[in-house]
């Protein structure tokens, strides 16, 4: 795809949740229609989508025909089946590319990824056997994390190892599954950079957010972070890079520890992020917007930031707030539309607007 | 309606263009569905709503049935059919009220209303043959403009008259519908207030913005506009006036002409307004949530501007600069996914933004 998406084109959707939703939202104000692709029908971007395939990822009929309708492929998130992949791949373009996401599904091909272009990771050790796990805790010391390589996020697939009467329980929890023993790393803050790459290798960069977590769930992101105009550039420079490397199209989200030996990679992911949401309303082009123009073959937009923004996630309960939220100055609601409000289960966020 | 609507509810938008499709946009920010009525398929609000009906106006069956599968219903226009307004009234509530549809559907109506609120309105005087037509122009002088009392916008249904020998060929072009003759304001230039009110009463008025128009249609709007203090106070005062008189839920917008004799009303728009697009970029809640939010029972959001915009149209040929456009530090693209470009018809609009 070298020309831009005209008005009217139409973008698929790997995914129907809120990431889907505002991308769908965003491709809207370029006057791009979307056609969202997701197992369950009435999800949150099938409620602003132009046309909703309900099938599931292993349906490759529906995937071809699906393939079929749109004139670009995203996705939402980065665990699509390789068959899937597979099924579009000859008829329609599809953004990012295959190797992001090859990388990001798996923990151990990540960050040997990111140790090879020369950044940091926490130490780390893969575990397949009860002897690696024990050799991985020797070699890089406790306390540290076992997580499974594929799968697994916001805690999910993870266990603390804080003595080695830990282990027993940690490898059980894998279910079997191929796992990564992680050192933890003295960081003073979690920082997070939302990047994004053109097809012709233009590189844009919000300012990075600063991100603080409760029980493994993004809570807050806050801009600016605390960050010195050296690190500030370190950051950016290293999310560049990741980004050259996949040789990317499209926005990728990279979180960093802030440490006194300079930044450390958490993860990358290559999607909007979550920790990117402040960018809607401290932006004059947001992730979404920002992500759908690179796949449309657009140029990158202004991603400049125009004011202080604190994101908070409304998360199950939050949502009882909302009545609260509305009355508030300078706060901006954004509410995915979910039926049913669980525990732990993100419901919508809202931007605290600081104009700088 | 007492109580706010909570996500998952459904607002009913009568009117499918581009208002509607923004407006399906704001609704979504705040976790409500819309269902777009509309004599047309796939227009610029179907593309993102999450239901559509595809009736005429006058096909009563259809709109009752559309009331019953909605909480709530809403206009992107003003010309709603009176038959169309009963066939849902029983069923579901409608916001603005029709008192508000049936003065701006009427300028005759519209401005012995603001006449009679002590606003200034043009001169003006009914007209339904030669011989009015004669006296109108005796009584309110030369130049002047006639314009069909209903129906009729962006210059269509008018005739200007500079000499009596006018007279004749602007009375043929009102193809016998009763008129109204207006005498000229001695204005410096437009401005015009976006105002919303929510059903308990309160009220919040957009800065107002400077309007330019060619050929009678809107071409940019500018905040913040030139205006007094006491001329900024004045614009929001009378605005408020408008709606409180009106008992009025919603937008609506206010079109005034500056003059050395005050404010003058040219014309009030019982909706969202072309005028105030800027706000979606200038703003952290813009015209079309805040009119979502009023309809929906919610409160009022924070409507401060926080930055310089001048927003332009896009108009037919326009879309031919919007690579470049795209290109812009400081711009966001707001385009409508209409099929086809036609001169003269709007086909998005272009905010640029000056951090203030």
């Amino acid at each position: 795809m070298t020309n831009p998406l005209p008005t009217g084109a139409t973008i698929g959707i790997f995914g129907g949740g809120q990431l889907g939703r505002m991308l769908a939202l965003a491709a809207a104000r370029l006057g791009l229609k979307c056609h969202v692709f997701d197992p369950a029908a009435d999800g949150p971007a099938a409620q602003v989508a132009d046309r909703v395939t309900t099938a599931a990822f292993d349906d490759l009929d529906a995937i071809r025909a699906f393939a079929a309708a749109v004139d670009v492929v995203t996705y939402e998130f980065e665990n699509i089946p390789a068959a899937a992949l597979d099924a579009l791949a000859d008829t329609v373009p599809h953004h990012p590319p295959r190797v992001a996401l090859e990388t990001s599904q798996d923990r151990l091909i990540e960050k040997t990824f990111l140790q090879d272009l020369g950044l940091q990771t926490a130490p780390f050790a893969k575990v397949e056997t009860a002897e690696d796990l024990q050799q991985a805790m020797i070699d890089i010391g406790l306390p540290g994390i076992l997580k499974t390589t594929r799968l697994g996020y916001d805690g999910k697939g993870q266990a603390r190892l804080n003595t080695v009467d830990d282990a027993e329980s940690a490898l059980a929890a894998m279910q079997g599954a191929t796992a990564v023993y992680e050192g933890f790393v003295d960081f003073s803050h979690e920082v997070s950079v939302i990047a994004a790459r053109a097809p012709d290798g233009a590189v844009s960069c919000f300012d990075p957010g600063e991100n603080l977590h409760r029980e493994g769930i993004l809570r807050t992101t806050t801009v600016p972070a605390r960050l010195t105009p050296a690190q500030r550039t370190d950051a950016v420079l290293l999310a560049a890079r990741i980004l050259n490397a996949l040789n990317y199209v499209g926005v990728l989200g990279v979180e960093l520890f802030v440490t006194s030996k300079g930044l450390i990679v958490n993860e990358i992911a290559p999607r909007v992020h979550n920790s990117g949401h402040w960018t809607q309303n401290g932006c004059t082009v947001d992730q979404f917007e920002q992500h759908i123009r690179a796949i449309a073959g657009w140029p990158l937009g202004d991603g400049k930031r125009h004011s202080d923004v604190t994101m908070e996630n409304l998360i199950g309960d939050d949502m009882a707030r909302v009545p609260d939220l509305a009355n508030q100055p300078n706060t901006a609601l954004h509410l995915y539309g979910k039926a049913e409000t669980r525990a732990g289960r993100k419901m919508g966020h809202v931007n605290i607007v600081k104009p700088t």
